[in-house]
């Protein structure tokens, strides 16, 4: 299916299976003369990769990026970036039984519906591993954000695992980056091991969310009707494995409130833009951005590779009892971190390319 | 911007403004020689119409569809469909302080910042009236639909407003379109209709959680990765106005859940096809359907046009007090249920095309 | 077929049938801020409209254009445009062996064999009556191309037909305006006009070359590898009916010439720029414009519907002699004029528009 | 620039510079189970290949393709293919006064002044090396057409190269393969390779025509307006480095005919089928394919880089003189013949799979 791309300028197409030979991304549309160089983009492959920490597999998968195209002498030139990040461990082994049976809450059923064939290695293209292309095309729209908008800052991390929430009175930027689950609260994180830890005992995983935000972004950004921020976003985030709901700002919750609650009033700011009063909105109004957070955050559904054996079917549709063993994430909320910072960061560079070519420049001033 | 279609094969085009001279749809890609006339797009327009209870604003729009091309004879050709809708009640008014006021939660603000100019007629592109064209199109999706999947059904219902949830308990297919809130439960009618009074005498609006159930999806439906059906799904309930959370099958509360309570266990069925013991996943898995129902739920926030003075400002920057006075729907979820329907006939059809176009027939049987 | 639109960021979709009740264009991504109204899309409907001169068609269309969208206090919004000319002739009548007998030369039988099913009425969407769409289109194309690049200009002309070929030692640009066939040489006319009426005698139809030239398209326009200036403009000529070769430049008489006769030598203008000995490449290296004029030609073939008869056969195979009384153009050429401006007027519009998103500004300065 | 793409339901994109790491590209919406390995695309590739005699240029590239995605044991699985050429001849060298000189006739200096940088290695990405990747991505096509249309071949060979042309009354097939130049006519070779070599100790170069065929094409194929099947040809055929012009059917000649005789008659064949008299339309009437043969034309200008001094301009604006030294081919025409293959074969799919997707399948029967 033609349907690998994301974006309109800006535009990412990922390509590559788990267990081929190599997994990567053509990002087109880049523009010329943004400095980018393989460490760039390096640092946000590691921030995703596996085998860091305990919370995560153990794998060993070094996630090596290459850029093959469209830089030169330490720039971008505009032409299309490729990226490969070669597999390293392809070697063959026998998959056993896996080869004819679907694993429950796993694409393999579908797949080999929809295409009539089975790519048994590690779940093929479905496989979250994936995801690697996409985080090293951020880093690139990350770079080239810089030159546009130089104080645009975009930031992923957990608020909730299983029965854990963050608590936002304690909310502290600097500490996410700090601790293996990327929380806001670094008091809260031997919480979160020992109730991950647990879960591993027990053969089994669970679900959470991350919230994204884009602090900066300038008013007027989003493409209404169909392409607004909002809309964008929850593309963006849906289309990340294992994601199942997606909220903006006050999200699923402002079913719950009245339009006295729900409106942010407006005010205007000591340098005579708009100040809100509060941000339920999360940034985003008739899909346009307002100038405040943009604040998405979306669920991932607990891992379907557990140990504790579950019902399904073959091919030929038999019973089987699928126990999935060898290395997975209990939580792969965590690893979703980094890949929807960087879908983020995709998103906010397309809409202020689109922007700027249609628009020309945010005309409409105020005060 | 040109951002204002969406669909890839069936693609969808709204054009107009609230109170301009007309809006309407231009639908290219409806396959040739499918049955169709105005009547059949009328009864859905209908269904979204404001004034036809007193839960509704009391507005006369009579929304009435022309077709304008794309028809021949009774039956489609496979040109573009235009759609128009002419607004009848464009009379010139005194439009006051809002003029060059913001209404706080509108879009008014962000437009202005990004476009320069104001439509302050209701709202312009902005407005809710939009959705009028997405309803029309929605309609031609269903006919085409009845032709590529006969037994295919789609079908929204409100599942909760401000503080009430429907009994799950008390389902009843047949009585969502028996009342004015499409609630699947005739019982709880008399309550929500208490319940939304209350807060029009307050003053007041509250938000609400539509689903919309696709029934009788074909397996193997859905583009990877970055057009899965979940994903085309959020992108196009998110597009809707007011629209801030969108979830799929477990939704949010996926995140709760552990892996060994979250996974579908699959059988085989007595026909050899895949059955389900439950449907967490909303009918899809890695992007694709799985042959079960397809449910996506979103969460509308509550109208922001109040009655309650809300703080705010006008382009000059100077303060203001915005009373939004007129009629509006105290809840817009009600009126949210038909477009979330008419999205998802959209969607369904324009992936049982691409399917069509790339795989052929769906190849991989089981059993 | 959902392909009915062409541009990426000023994005047209046309729309209707020759004979339904009306025809138009959908105009998506005009940035906002343009002046625009109706009369200054007419004046370019009214160069294309039959029944102007006795070397046209006498049908009478007054293809008056509405604009139905986008437009607000005389200005564009940023908002899709709608555009709609009525058919005011739209009297049933009885079309006789032509509704079973497929015309030679015409769409009838293919559209017949890809669609299954046929509308008669004067050729339905295969007519060339849509091309009428396009320039109202390209009218807008025009008014904000005035915004982004003043000094550009767009003029088309015939430069050959049947036998007769323009004398370019005599070319006088102000000449266009003032003859019916568009062409740059007042001496010309009257031989132009009895050739042309001696083939109606004749009862007989001839093609005819039109010429399109842009004047003050800056250097850096163009989107390499794959839109192309003039693989847009090869994509944008070729689309209008009767089409059947499209030529940049030197066009296919480059395959006659030596390298050392080709290259266009280049020299430092007096204001710095870049000066170019000849303009073989016209106007476009690699895709991108240099600076000089953009020359685009196109053949268009002779009318098909002539009085002399042609063999053909009928839906189920028959034989049947086909005469097409009615009132045609003797050579279709002339009404392509005013539509190959409109397509390149669009083409360059969305080529400004995509190279300020993508790049900014034109970075690459000389000298 | 976002538009290194091509194609709508089987879509390439393209990657990489004459002188980097690598190019290739990324071929998205290939149907899946289609039996697919690199011999498949290497002979194509090798008919591309410079060096393989006298009257290219004497480069060494092996062109060796790898498949790095999408395929798992030996068949298409339907998810992206990611083919990549490794440029083995990657030596740092001197490029002296090129790194600031702008070559006549080449894209040197556009992209300069679009993009504010030079990639001086051979052209960067507007280097011809560029359309090996389309070689290799028409392979591909050409498998995939094997299942859908079984007897649909595509050919192309040279009809014009300076002063010489075809004799199409020697026209023969079977010659094509059998000689340097792909011309359809052994006894005329020697003719062509005096003449060439002629050119090349005269220090220069000349232009052509190739011609390129598709036989066997359902009728019903193409889909209007905007992406009819000649105009997707000639937007195909003019991104083709150095085309300076694209003809189908008769061409630019049609402007000089009459309809009497333009018009291809028809008649009933033996089996029911149309017949027609005549192709003057060249296999495409209203963009739909008609079931003749699909015959398109396009015109390569002369090679740009010549032994003979041509006066250019530096960076500076400086004055400079330019004989482009190195190994050059003195006719790209002859290297252009596979690659308007490839282009005609991914037209040619994509309209089989958008037909398959919208249609269903060709519904119109006659007779």
């Amino acid at each position: 299916m033609s349907m690998n791309s994301f974006g309109h300028l800006f535009r990412v197409t990922t390509w590559g299976e788990s267990h081929g030979p190599a997994l990567g991304a053509t990002v087109d549309g880049c523009p010329p003369n943004v400095p980018l160089d393989e460490t760039m983009l390096q640092q946000w492959l590691d921030k995703r990769r596996p085998g860091q920490n305990k919370n995560m597999t153990q794998r060993n998968e070094p996630d090596e990026v290459k850029i093959l195209s469209g830089v030169f002498e330490g720039k971008t030139t505009g032409t299309p970036i490729q990226l490969m990040i070669e597999n390293t461990d392809q070697r063959s082994k026998d998959y056993g039984d896996i080869v004819n049976t679907f694993r429950p809450g796993h694409a393999d059923i579908t797949y080999y519906q929809k295409y009539g064939n089975r790519d048994y290695r590690g779940g093929g293209r479905s496989s979250a591993r994936e995801t690697a292309a996409r985080v090293a095309a951020g880093g690139i729209a990350r770079e080239a954000i810089k030159l546009l908008a130089p104080d645009l800052e975009v930031k992923g991390y957990m608020v909730a695992m299983g029965e854990l929430d963050i608590d936002r009175s304690n909310f502290d930027w600097d500490a996410i980056d700090k601790n293996d689950f990327w929380i806001p609260d670094a008091n809260a994180v031997q919480q979160w091991e020992d109730y991950l830890q647990g879960l591993r005992k027990e053969h089994d995983s669970v679900g959470a969310v991350v919230e994204v935000v884009a602090r900066g972004v300038p008013a007027g950004i989003g493409a209404p009707i169909y392409a607004k921020l909002d809309t964008e976003l929850a593309s963006a985030m849906m289309s990340i494995n294992a994601v199942k709901g997606v909220e903006i700002g006050e999200g699923m919750n402002a079913a719950r409130l009245k339009g006295s609650e729900n409106a942010d009033e407006i005010f205007r700011g000591n340098d005579g833009a708009p100040v809100y009063s509060s941000n339920h909105a999360g940034g985003i109004l008739g899909g346009i951005s307002t100038g405040q957070d943009v604040v998405v955050r979306f669920a991932v559904k607990p891992t379907s590779s557990i140990l504790t054996p579950r019902a399904s079917i073959r091919k030929d549709g038999s019973p089987a009892e699928v126990i999935t063993k060898g290395r997975h994430d209990p939580c792969v909320g965590i690893r979703a971190v980094p890949v929807g910072e960087a879908m983020m960061a995709c998103v906010i560079l397309d809409q202020l390319l689109l922007h700027r070519g249609q628009i020309g420049e945010n005309q409409g001033t105020i005060g």
